[in-house]
């Protein structure tokens, strides 16, 4: 934003821009939509930002992102806690639970090992999915990471470190297109490549 | 985002999904963003939403946004006080700064005339126009409205309210397409445009 623009404007335009797929001319038009905002709805925005920032964390089991000290997920005893589904990142726990198909747990890596971008397995919450298996009585982990070439990856690392442990570990089925997002499966194609899910 | 979602995730991707351009998906790919964002970046986000609306406000005379009294270009007095370029909103003042050839000032109108959008001239800064003609030795006001029919029904409103307090009033050429956005033309075509402005 030109040097005429109020200071307090050019700064939110450029907090919008730090933001993904949000360019510097998106950001200037939000901040502009900012200014047109209710005094309280300003408030309630700024405060849906710190409110998710501070009361949101890790599950202590799973490692999803939840309010509470262990998801709901978790500590649901209707869900079949001796399947482990591991997953890149939360939002890839929403896909699945869309599907209404998957009735086990999660674990979230919050990440993919690339070491390119220097994420090494130890950046990743492998341990604590190894120390699940030692304190549930897990019989399969599924792989549930995206087709890429991390995914991939990563999938094969953490097999080759459970298959010792005595639990079957499985991949999802190549139903998914190789290359794509996981996120934006729809829902049938997501329940297949579950349903036909193979021991690596 | 499904129930298993912590609470603060689902409100504030809610919240982002307000903003224009922006839907339930990249709402929530945003939500997720911000919980990985470190804890001062998102105080300094938060911040920043607040700080612009509590700090900015319209300049007393020209109604653009500023956090003084009088914004910049009202302040300068190097600029042409006797010009008054007339624009729907902010972001078209920064339109046209950004040509780098526009001396005079600006009024900012907040919208256009738009009967079936229930909005009607008094909604509009058509009346604090009239006060500056009144009290500033102003000898020529540019419509630089949109060339759509709001924008256009807006400036010949203006126009004929403007004609007989003997001040010239002129038009931007049609050097703008038709039904475009004047917020993206490029520098040359919107100096060319208020080049060869004409009397309405």
């Amino acid at each position: 934003m030109a040097d005429h623009n109020a200071l307090p404007l050019v700064i939110l335009a450029e907090q919008f821009a730090k933001l993904p797929g949000i360019g510097m001319k998106t950001a200037q038009r939000l901040a502009y939509y900012v200014m047109s905002m209710s005094e309280s709805d300003v408030q309630a925005f700024a405060d849906a930002i710190l409110q998710a920032k501070h009361r949101v964390h890790n599950c202590a089991i799973c490692q999803n992102l939840t309010e509470q000290e262990v998801c709901p997920i978790c500590g649901d005893d209707r869900r079949d806690h001796s399947i482990i589904c591991v997953v890149e990142s939360p939002k890839d726990v929403t896909a699945f639970e869309r599907t209404g198909e998957y009735n086990g747990t999660y674990h979230v890596l919050h990440g993919l090992i690339s070491p390119l971008d220097g994420v090494s397995p130890d950046d990743l919450e492998i341990r604590s999915l190894l120390a699940r298996l030692q304190s549930e009585p897990v019989t399969e982990v599924i792989m549930a990471t995206n087709p890429t070439v991390e995914g991939e990856a990563t999938a094969m690392y953490i097999a080759r470190l459970l298959k010792p442990m005595g639990v079957k570990v499985s991949r999802l089925a190549f139903g998914l297109p190789i290359g794509g997002i996981l996120e934006y499966a729809d829902e049938v194609t997501l329940y297949k490549a579950l349903e036909n899910r193979n021991e690596i």
